[in-house]
């Protein structure tokens, strides 16, 4: 499994199969239900586990089975029943059984179809150090036995909200109400700019409605740091006016390279909350740590989000193309899979990486980074 | 300019202009607030209005400036002051005196970089019959005196929220903190599609979580309709299992198609809301509808909206391109341009038209079609 493009098939596991139906061993085989698990006896320990990755040894040659892993067993005819019961009776037993037994299948089954040795770690399956993972899918290769996981997948229905607390590292798989599954990766991004802010000090602005303009002396704040617009028709006598926005305006007015007047900072702000709330403050201090990590935001509303970024940044003349989209969350935001969805399919379309900002109620920022995998 | 496909630059109106100042006529021009107009005499008329449609004839060779005209003017150089002031002035104390004055005159330079001639068309300046519109936009080498209106622009700052009511189809010039423009056509869609219904009856299914099952039966609803999606794997005992959503299940419940027992309509709805609340039951309303138009529903979630559809359809097998994305609004929801900006650059990414359906009150659907115009 490669570590960060994309789940590949492992064609290791399919080998002998795509011709000749699944091997018998000439015996029908039983799985029967034990303190939650489904035990198997016979060799199952050499047939199940150590060739192909199911289950869990209990010793000697037998093995435990989740009941996803039993399910699938049984999906794929390798398994004949579980107490009595076939696919359609244990899967519709074990969905009454196991909240988002259904999900947990359709994922492992995927998995399993593209070629991954992968095992349960949820409560009902106390596997592999994954926490908050349902499952731990091993690294392309290696099985349960080899004590590394390569990644650590979270199953979720698409209408089941997700706070950010619940956004650690690792794969999100996404299951969809017709059953179709996507997967969303998330990392901790990386982000940091070539950017430098050699500022001015104290051009003269106006505010106007909700943007300043800087009549004069605010082309090289546009130009070397990418700040504002020029206010710029293709026949104009206006040549130098530089037009910014408020959040533009209060970072640089806090900075002091911008001149509004009295308590300019104060009557900006002002101005920003008045015209969207708290967003505005999130917005600033968000602003506020990209340009300070050396990267240069400017508005992703085209694209959606709150800002886009570009790391290296060397002049606008020599513009380049934007990594980046940031959207800033609100504290306690709850992610609705879809919109995440959204926002990550539009980045990938553009070529850039989605980023989500949460400010924090000590002041800081966490980001989480969230990309899609295709198998 | 063209019907629909974007704004493009009429070269009729910069010839002459690429390489020389404007004409000055060797005299300074001067215009006076009169009624909230701003009044220009001389030879205005012919100046300005015959020969490149800015303001009203006022008998005479005399002409009224809307605002937003007379500071484009003097944006240009074309005028030098109006009661004494200046560009700056006048743009100062014309956004003081008009709410959005700021917005409408980037809009309105912009479409005059363009190319475009248009006249303003709001309560401060009775012009063209286009309610709800701040600009009409001319058709391409036709001017205000031709009684044609090609286009109906409103101007939109990226922070004001639009109820459905005023999305009428028309131009949407949405400004956003930056000061770009983002024009979003809004049209009522053509919705037909040529998929006929030729339902089995009673195909037996059970309601699991949320979803539901068909283990037998269902694969020509599948493969002849497009409903649901197999339960397969690679390797499976399970052949002809399909999964539907709750969504199709209610749908072909209510059309008899399916059998999931006592009041099995009733359950899945109930389901339904259970999962999502009356979400439900407006999607279900608009699959429903979009399949008696003859348009063939799947999920959209990998593109973060309710539905994709597909107009052309004769079968899974030979399942063509989809062409719309579908999202379904509560009663009362107001856009947020900065959604609308992502559902529809998302859209126009995976070649498809961003649809709104807005099920009413009365049992009907409103349906709008938004895309982006690329002057």
């Amino acid at each position: 499994m490669p570590t960060t493009r994309g789940l590949r098939r492992d064609d290791a596991d399919t080998t002998g199969h795509k011709t000749t139906p699944p091997a018998r061993y000439g015996m029908s085989l039983e799985g029967h239900l034990v303190d939650g698990a489904v035990h198997v006896a016979g060799d199952a320990r050499q047939r199940f586990y150590d060739s192909r990755g199911y289950g869990r040894p209990t010793g000697g040659r037998e093995i435990d089975l989740s009941y996803v892993e039993a399910a699938h067993l049984l999906f794929r005819g390798d398994l004949d029943a579980v107490d009595g019961m076939a696919f359609r009776g244990f899967f519709a037993w074990a969905t009454e059984e196991r909240r988002r037994f259904g999900l947990r299948f359709l994922v492992y089954s995927d998995l399993r179809d593209r070629g991954f040795y992968l095992a349960p770690a949820r409560e009902d399956w106390p596997g592999p150090d994954a926490p908050d993972a349902d499952f731990a899918v091993f690294p392309r290769g290696k099985g349960p036995a080899d004590g590394a996981i390569e990644h650590r997948v979270r199953v979720l229905g698409e209408r089941e909200p997700v706070a950010p607390a619940d956004l650690s590292p690792g794969v999100l798989a996404v299951v969809d109400e017709e059953s179709e599954i996507t997967y969303l990766e998330v990392t901790e991004p990386a982000l940091e700019g070539s950017a430098t802010d050699d500022l001015p000090e104290e051009v003269p602005g106006v505010l106007l409605e909700d943007r300043v303009l800087c009549w004069e002396g605010a082309t090289a704040l546009y130009e070397q740091g990418f700040y504002g617009q020029p206010l710029a028709g293709r026949h104009s006598v206006v040549e130098d006016a530089v037009q910014l926005s408020l959040v533009e305006a209060a970072w640089l007015a806090s900075a002091g390279a911008l001149d509004l007047g009295d308590d300019g900072y104060g009557r900006v702000v002002a101005r920003g909350r008045a015209v969207e709330g708290e967003r505005f403050d999130r917005r600033l201090r968000t602003y506020g740590e990209l340009r300070e990590r050396g990267l240069v935001p400017k508005t992703g509303f085209k694209f959606g989000s709150d800002f886009r970024t570009y790391a290296d940044f060397d002049g606008v003349e020599s513009l380049g193309h934007s990594e980046h989209l940031v959207r800033v969350v609100p504290p306690g935001h709850e992610f609705a899979p879809r919109d995440v969805s959204l926002d990550v399919r539009l980045a990938g379309g553009v070529r850039k990486r989605m980023v989500f900002a949460l400010p924090g109620a000590n002041g800081g920022i966490d980001w989480l980074s969230v990309g899609r995998l295709t198998p």
